[in-house]
């Protein structure tokens, strides 16, 4: 935002959780005037369905065909909601933009979606995409990614929101060779170095069917408990992480002490407008089909015990679905 | 063995299982002369009793009885069979020798159960121990132990088998000023320090109750699937490890592979008298309930892949024990 | 910077060497109105004098006397130029400040000086400091630190920069009870508990005892060369780093290139105003005597390789110093 | 020896220094008849001349041609001797042997001489090489290697010696299939194979120039300060470590313990015969220029500070050596 904008530039944000949320706050820190929009409505229980649902391309297409001035300069999607383990798809807000025919620039945070969510940057014409080492890329946190467009290079020439540490310019002259304008974080890089080394050797189409089938397990698991899953599309469901809605009148977050305290195993919180409604249960990067069920295991003691009535074994479903679905390379 | 014997010195083995017999053999080697006794018989499936029960004490102090002239120069036992998960009670063992008025050396080999399983050297009257730190001392291989009593002390004066590295004599003396007689495995020697300062600071009476409460869910699961457990006696069932006996026809290593390729997790083969026939699920050191309850998923679907028909979920066992049997410290 | 400030704002900036100028540089970036100022002239080969010696205080003192109507609204200086191995007298700006009865902010720069330099925040009033892990903490590069005054708080709440990432106020209310608005770099936290366990351990004046007869022995080094030393002014020499100043027509990087190639050291680069000039030996942190005359070593090697005339040993010289001079703790 | 001979059997060893000394009281703990030859006299200071040479072949010739019986079965040799810096010429045992027309077998310790001097197992007609992890391997202790002749396993089929864990029957067995008799230290066996890959791609010619030149300086160094080289034979210093020899009346010992306090360097100690006469420098492995420059300098200091007189400073001659002699490699 600092590389492309401009005190008070019109940016047009959808909430699709709190990260969203988040980066709305951001920019409004900033000097941006963010309007934010999203799917309207809450499900019976009171959770906004713009948290439990993608971005609605149809929407962004709609609010970008009235500003005919063209007073928005960017729109802002989250590519995988990590409060809510919802995915959103980027090229429909690409053809949506298109369609309007507007020249808005299109900002993506793919923080905890890259290397474990398919994204393609240039094919989905991003103009700008965010990331971080702590997720897909099994990192400690301290590097964090921009991918860059030719417009988005453009772009930053003309911006002139305040800047630093984060301006491209300087970081983009210093890259040429392979240098970084402030002291970098070398034995990260050499990690990160590691990192691509092990997901191009599997593969990134086999990285993400990976995280896809654990994902389904994981989804299977909360069916089977009969309890709602956060992400209420199921074409949507993230494959890096599981959002758990808890019945009314359960604090998550009791369940979540529970669970770590009995059985050693730390959860994501529900985060924002949906504290003490849900729970997640990540399943990304170095883990494998039995650290994602001994989670579960975790989960489904700590909910009985937690006096949370549930239909049926998670655990049981997942095995199931692990059991019938053996990891493709391994079929041969 | 070489500190305490001679040349073809009378030894008396109890043959409780795998490590029992490279024992006997290693003691052959030495040109000792080995006596094996254990329990008669085997059970329906032809597996030998006397590796699924523990050391009979009654079939040593008779044994000794016998030995009127105290040809037999030591009474050699293991305390935690790693390849049967069976203990046996070494003060039983003792009480027997000392019932026989017999003067012989009690040897005992508690390389898998130190750390793990209560073990008392002194109390016990243990002449002999043996151990390592790639069990419970949650190390990687590299450094082996001897507890001495005075009377095993005494004995190496006068033992006359060829030893050289493995001389006491040497390394008694060195110690006495915080040295080893060869170069010494450093970097083992900090692990060590730090796991004793771990397990130390737990304190032993609970790093042994966590190791039973493991045992206690992994015997409910296979309990569950209607398997028997290698341990025919239930007071005697290892904390460190639990072995499952495969029905009559699977092959426990076909199981084992495909639980190993399907499901990324390494279970300990079945040895010697009994390959093929088992396999066993360690639970020892640095793990936790969920760790445990993932081995156990993957042994499910191993053996459900596998064709293996179970009576009811072993996962669900387990996890109802863990559910009704928190950690005692955790009560407060 | 963007805590304290507005767009516009005036400040002081003193040029010590090529981070205070970067700093200044920043200072523009992001919309301040930075005059700079520094001791005038330059020496017989042309290096600014501003170069070679601390921050005058006095300069500070008279251009805030002149700012009658208090426009200039923070005063910036670095208290271990790494660029230059000169120190600056913090407490000495206060004064000056105070002296004149000038309201400014006192803004330091502390990066490469923390744990290895005294520096004494509150007794020195300083209003902002800004530190980082990857000097006398040990530790990888990561962490950013800042120290505030009330003051810097209270004028944190008026600042209108942009910011979001850097604000103070969402990390002052989450620190309260131990949590971080972004994803904290958890491992290095717990490097940062270790490392304050050592420096602390050791004690604080005997760390930076350590430091400063490193730097003597450095100094010795370089004076027995017969080179100068980038720090005219021999009570403000860095503990931390000494700089050396190649004759005129030796180019410095040619230099350290071969001590890098040939004796693979790696030494730090002349920069900006100095680049081809000078290089720089770091003294700090995880290091010792003899690996500093390892480097000296290798300098003195790589410059005879070079041709570089030099009057003596500065190897010798250094020996004699650690000679003569115990580490204050081992005399007793 | 226990997998090559029998009790009583009769060996003709060489004493080269303290670790062959040791060989010796190993073989005679182990029930063999060793006889210890070595090169007779002393220098002007009581050291034994054998501690100061390399093995002389014709005296093993000479003997071996007196054992017209061939009661002799091994001929037992130090390539390098860790505890004087002498290595010795096997080729040339290998010869004298050959040459009486001699059917013992030949064993080479050559423990810290791996991956640091030349050896040809198969060349020098070594039927038995003992080597370890710790040197020039640069691993932790903990691993051991022994190379063995086809003409050794033949011997193994009818040695008596008592064994077990050093066996070599069950380990060449197992080892076919990957598989180690007993509980294999697979954390080493991955840094060995990392250590093997980095001196394959160095390569072993240029490996042991490297060390050649680290020694050639070390010498440089002790010829400079007028102190005898433990290694009377040029030709035969030892390109891993070099041993000094302190002036009579000057305690080896307390010139160490001054280095090791004042300037934190850890040198090795005098052995046996030679203990509080000599220390030892090691050159080898994971080390540079800089790093033995600055155990150097360590040294000389330390034995100025302790007033040993010296004649000039080893430091410079070192340093000159270095400049001098570039590493080959960079030449280019």
């Amino acid at each position: 935002m600092v590389n492309t904008l401009s005190a008070g530039d019109h940016v047009l944000m959808y909430e699709t959780g709190h990260f969203a949320f988040l980066w709305t706050r951001l920019a409004k820190a900033l000097g941006l005037e963010a309007e934010v929009i999203a799917m309207p409505g809450e499900d019976e229980t009171g959770i906004p369905n713009s948290w439990r649902h993608g971005v609605q391309a149809d929407l962004i297409e709609q609010r970008l065909r009235a500003d005919t001035g063209h007073s928005i300069r960017a729109v802002c999607v989250v590519h995988n909601e990590t409060s809510t383990g919802v995915t959103s798809d980027i090229a429909a807000v690409r053809r949506a933009m298109d369609a309007a025919k507007h020249p808005a620039l299109l900002l993506v945070d793919t923080i905890s979606g890259l290397a474990g969510a398919d994204y393609q940057h240039d094919a989905w014409g991003v103009d700008v995409a965010i990331s971080g080492s702590q997720k897909g890329l099994m990192l400690p946190p301290g590097l964090s990614f921009n991918a860059l467009s030719p417009k988005a290079i453009e772009a930053s020439k003309t911006s002139t929101l305040p800047k630093a540490f984060w301006g491209w310019n300087e970081i983009i002259a210093m890259n040429k060779t392979g240098y970084w304008p402030s002291t970098p974080a070398t034995n990260l890089l050499y990690g990160l170095s590691e990192a691509c080394d092990m997901l191009l050797g599997e593969g990134l189409p086999a990285v993400f069917k990976r995280h896809r089938r654990w994902s389904a397990a994981a989804q299977a698991a909360v069916r089977a408990w009969g309890l709602p899953i956060q992400c209420a599309d199921d074409a949507l469901c993230s494959p890096i992480l599981t959002g758990v809605i808890m019945p009314e009148g359960v604090d998550a977050d009791a369940v979540r002490k529970v669970i770590y305290e009995r059985f050693d195993c730390s959860l994501g919180t529900g985060l924002g407008k949906i504290k003490g409604r849900m729970f997640r249960i990540g399943h990304l990067g170095d883990c494998n089909d039995l650290t994602l069920l001994a989670a579960i295991a975790g989960c489904e003691m700590g909910l009985r015990v937690s006096d949370v009535s549930l239909q049926a074994s998670g655990v049981q479903a997942a095995m199931e679905y692990f059991q019938s679905n053996p990891i493709p390379a391994l079929k041969a």
